[in-house]
């Protein structure tokens, strides 16, 4: 072995846990599980990090509980926990998840001076049904969600296995590292709820050089690496809530007070809030369910909506906007209004430097990769808290695309990559940890 | 016996079969159905009419099938007819009635000339779960529904009652009748979908007097009793669905169609069909359901709607208003409609000459009733079409409201009324019958 | 004479002043003044009233100068003050009559004892353009308004010279007459502006019976007369300006704040107000003008609306309703509003005992007129409001309509009407006044 | 002379017409002319090239008739001949103009070979009633505008000045030159409506080199010069009529079509056209009409509005879905629409190889200036249609911005710049011209 490259010594260590890469990965896709309620795969993760040796931050160290955004019912939460231990959650790691705090940090000192690297992947499935058609390869090869409506489309399983075989590499290769290493596994990224608190738990307030990364999106080849990513959306995800007075439409509909039309006014004018000279901006009504029967005025109705924009700056703007519209509106059809804020991401830029050295270690790789230095995201991503906030204490930061062919769009529930992304990934992951060292230790 | 009065004989009569009355009432309340899926209270009624010497129309002779309004999917009218089978429906009945013919006229011909009279009694229950509180009367003596989400909640179940007493009393009292009495049972009142269909099936072409009647209501006294009403509304009932295009609001929202957007449109916009000055009218959208999820354009939307108007003219107006809007919001966001009727009532007046004999009839029963010569309806109702057939050929028409006190509104879970008002309402038809016959036979 | 009864009495004191009220009519016809500008008209009324004998109330005993409703500015007031001194208007009425203070009282006090009987008669014009065409009797015969744009099209000329021809009679057959008789000259009638400033100076607090009237409206035959009416609209006049902040359309949409959308988003929304259970309700927006370029964020709008309800109650609604909703939409839009009530009616009823008495002193003159008890009024009038201060005291009033062929409808610029309808009318309201004091009288 | 560098020839003969030029723009400044009536300015622009010996084409030898978009209506364009006429206009060339073919080119054939270069200046002026106030130089220095409501407030007689010098250095310079020469003076660039009907006359189809430029804007400082822009936004101008029906609104409001609620609800709807992914956009209802009178269903409405995309593509989106929106709304109240298209710009981008000549000629001159090699320009101007005219046959073009400060922003009352940018800007022009030639020639 003394005589192979280190490039090789990587191959070849990944190529040897290949299976268990894939293993980890079909095992998180049977038990997916949505913003906060990752109790069962935030455990198995914790205890796979502590027993390769890696300090364990967990519960309120890993993430801080009033930063939440989105945070599901208290019973929801309960039986996922409940649920989550009958079927292999670890329950010395649940216990400490108290009620939802399912974000985990990996920390691996090699005492060694050097700076701090960290790595962010994310854990949290969709409420969405997975396709049962025998196209659908976990389907066909039984690894099929377990569990009802709820699916991993994103590839967030994927992600979980990508850190946990990047943690194997480090446990195995740390006498030729230095600095310190946190694996930071988040939960609730859909809808843009976890990353904030972890931040506010401080879990990046050391961090010299941060990655994030997504299997797919705009990169839809196998073999593309994307090493950094621009425009960013800002966006705000809020729900409200209108509450009037039902009354019967013929005898009395006067004594009414309408939270159907307040919620369809509501629609039509929050697509009335001006584009601004800023930056573009977005604004998007998903859902609104209201009314009770057809011959009474409705009293009530729900909405979820979202904002985004280029800058923070204009994303801000338009939900500033949409909130004075939503109680302008209430008080125009005397109806109350409850206005949840469920989600938030910021807009962030990829660190120039970073992008240029991620590209150095990925085109060192060789392996026929196409490496490209950067696309246009134009979606949502909460690493962007993480991001600024290394960037505002001095670091450095970047989002990566690891391509790799789909067999549905993302959020579709016949969504599937190519697992050969998995591996390719925690090599690159490697290379990149490897290069940062190397150009910034001693 | 001789030497009672007819009042004292048909007081006599009707109090010997209060408890059957009752215990009428209280198995349809357990057992309610929605329209034209009342498989088990039909063919009961059925039944009943037929072991008391009536002649029964059913099926296709008491319903127009291709002109019911509103008519449930397939899948459930067969599940509603298993459910009545197993329930202790009448097999017999039941395999008359197809795919949901669930109307029946008893017809009894006395072989004397004289007038033929209708009375008509509705079957139908609502989807609305029933009050499970112990103040509850249905509740606390364990007649409560036996079905989820389906109570008798608007007193069709005690309308229904009140006919098998009153063919009750016409079987016994024969001889002192003459002409021929129609008793209409008919199925899909509310929502305004039955009744057309039994006029276009021909149960009313012979009717030279027509009486229809409403428990509570204006009439919230125990013995009122009102002879005639005015102010019916005239009303349609709409069903919307847009269908559009989903695409993510973020990376693509100009290759949606925002079907969300319309149906909020419309809404709003249908508040803009102009007052009417030939009189008042109504518009309400009552139910609106839209989206898939917070950040997809949304591609479905549905809503139920409903017009109404002081005069058939006035509601054909909202009407046609109301579907050019339709059409034209779907043309404005580029998704297609589907618009469909699923119920119609038509305005129309009660004649002063039944109603003032009407008036006679019961002021001649005493009983310290109050009696009411007419109280505007303000609401719609279906027997209008049976009231406006009955007046084209020259017959006369009424329709009634019997007091009874209310624990809760019409249509709420927790409605009651008082039972006194049954044996009450079938002793007071049978003095209008008697009444009619005396003034109109021979 | 004496052998004369007094129908042929009266007819032919009408007779002889036939030309006097023709007169009259085309001159106030050429000089037609809009509401509270009514200088001119005004003071030459109270001349020929001064010159009958009777004593004339003006400027601040017959208009109470705060409660005036719609007043134009000061620069227009002043103008038409000056215009009316050119005109031949009379300076010593003018000068009493302040900046719009130009509602008129004559009262005529027989010194008999006798219950106080007052007629109104309206004195305004309308901003239209008189048509020009030789079909036009007032363009043919040289009587047309010889000031643009400002036209008697509502037949107001017509009321006045009634008012007169009526002043000539009273003082005429004063002998014969008994209690007191005021004849009230009210300004601002159009848009509801002049009466209630009336009603505030007292002019009818001490009436016993009470007859307003106007020529043509649903009265459209020469000899109708239609002794009271019903279904007046109680309706609100309110002009609204939104004032936002205008933004270059293309650099900096977000910086304006557009008063276009706000008009726009209202007038929309106004059509929202839900119908009411308690009657029939109309509003409208008129007129609505807004913005300044293509190119820029619109700043200014400006609407002019109304309401209307079948009763006080229902128009108070939609008036109270109408003003959250503009409220909201400036809100909504970030805009800052002003709402200004230019105008007011009630509703009000007919009093059956006096419509009768109408009835009977018509039906005794004779000459074929076809009398009409009532009919639906469906518009507004602010004579509501004397008939209602009126009616508090525990007097009687009425509301007439005059018959009479037009050649276009009321407020169009080629209204006209038969002449002879003037001398009718003041035959009948001669009538209508001798029964009154011949019933009530002594 | 001989001794003097190409630089001070060139500053020395635009010191010598300094006094002309700003004549020139004085001149022009107190005649200003709306598009397509620069009678005036354009018959002394081709009376001036033609003394200088430029041939020059007008009329349809520089205008397309019918490609010609916001033409005034004829009694408009008939006035304003007159009044040029009236005002010193050369009735030569304004005999060529027609109806409004204000556009006019000045050809300079060297008789060497070389490229075909072009410059383009606009002519129109603005309907802005000009600042009185002493503060504003042309009314303190008495060059205000002689006609009322219209100024120049934009520039575009700095611009026809520039063009004029320009001219004459041309002339001056002659024998130092080589290839065609081409200065186009462009009518209506206000609203995009003048330059697509020149490119399809053909005035640059023979173009190699095409410059197009504009005082101020975002070159705010005197000595600045900005050698090419980016973001041009393609836009669209479009005016809406919406013709109803009237109706009282009392008696009848059912009988009307509302036409100021199909404005009404257009305003509001257009902002509901979706963002696009493909790039920023931009809509604007600047101007809003509608309605008769308060009581009246307004039966007339009108629009002026606008799109505006990052890309042409972007541009069609919005107006496709503008003018699909304009007839559904038509559609929905029940009223005709007539949609006219009054102006049109396409987006474009300057060619870097020409921004980099340019900037080395201006380089090359001293004089502090400050080079700028690009802005976004954020707003949208028609010369793009030339500039992609030219490109696509191969030609290059760019448009450039002269700094100048400013008292007031354009398109305001009080806007006026330095005059000294306009000698600057001959000067500048003279050494582009004269580097084109020099890379490009033999």
């Amino acid at each position: 072995m003394a005589r192979m490259s280190t490039t090789e010594q990587i191959a070849q260590l990944v190529e040897s846990i290949r299976p268990k890469i894939i293993r980890w990965r079909r095992d998180f896709h049977q038990y997916p599980e949505t913003g906060w309620t990752e109790f069962r795969t935030a455990s198995l993760v914790a205890r796979t990090l502590s027993e390769l040796g890696f300090a364990v931050l967990a519960g309120r160290n890993a993430v801080k509980p009033e930063a939440r955004m989105g945070l599901p019912g208290a019973a929801e939460l309960r039986e996922a926990k409940e649920r989550a231990l009958r079927d292999g959650g670890d329950p010395f790691w649940i216990a400490k998840m108290d009620d939802g705090l399912t974000g985990v940090v990996g920390v691996w000192d090699t005492g060694k001076p050097g700076p701090t690297i960290a790595f962010r992947f994310d854990l949290d499935a969709l409420e969405i049904a997975e396709d049962t058609a025998p196209e659908h390869l976990p389907a066909r090869a039984g690894f099929r969600s377990r569990y009802e409506r709820v699916m991993h489309a994103c590839g967030h399983d994927g992600h979980t296995a990508i850190g946990l075989g990047l943690a194997t590499l480090i446990a195995r290769r740390s006498d030729r590292l230095a600095g310190r290493i946190k694996l930071i596994f988040q939960p609730a990224e859909e809808g843009g709820r976890g990353a904030k608190a972890m931040v506010e738990a401080g879990v990046v307030a050391d961090v010299d050089f941060f990655v994030a990364a997504h299997l797919g999106l705009m990169a839809r080849k196998n073999k593309q690496v994307v090493c950094g990513v621009s425009h960013f959306f800002a966006s705000t995800k809020i729900d409200v809530e209108f509450k009037g007075v039902p009354a019967h439409a013929a005898f009395a509909p006067h004594e009414g007070r309408n939270a159907l039309l307040a919620a369809a006014a509501l629609a039509v004018q929050l697509q009335g809030i001006s584009r601004h000279g800023g930056g573009d901006s977005r604004i998007n009504v998903g859902v609104l369910h209201a009314g009770e029967a057809r011959n009474t005025i409705p009293s009530r109705a729900s909405l979820k909506l979202e904002t985004r924009g280029e800058t923070s700056e204009v994303n801000q703007y338009m939900t500033d906007e949409a909130i004075r519209m939503i109680r302008a509106v209430a008080a125009m059809y005397d109806v109350s209004e409850r206005i949840e804020l469920v989600g938030q991401t910021i807009a962030a830029s990829c660190d120039g430097e970073l992008v240029r050295l991620v590209r150095e270690a990925v085109c060192g790789m060789g392996q026929g990769l196409e490496v490209i230095d950067s696309l246009p995201f134009l979606a949502s991503e909460d690493a962007t808290y993480m991001m600024q906030a290394v960037q505002d204490r001095g670091g450095k930061a970047t989002y990566m695309l690891l391509g790799t062919e789909r067999k549905a769009g993302h959020h579709h529930h016949a969504f599937d990559f190519a697992e050969d992304v998995l591996p390719r990934a925690v090599e690159i992951f490697a290379h990149v940890l490897e290069k940062i060292i190397a150009d910034h230790a001693g």
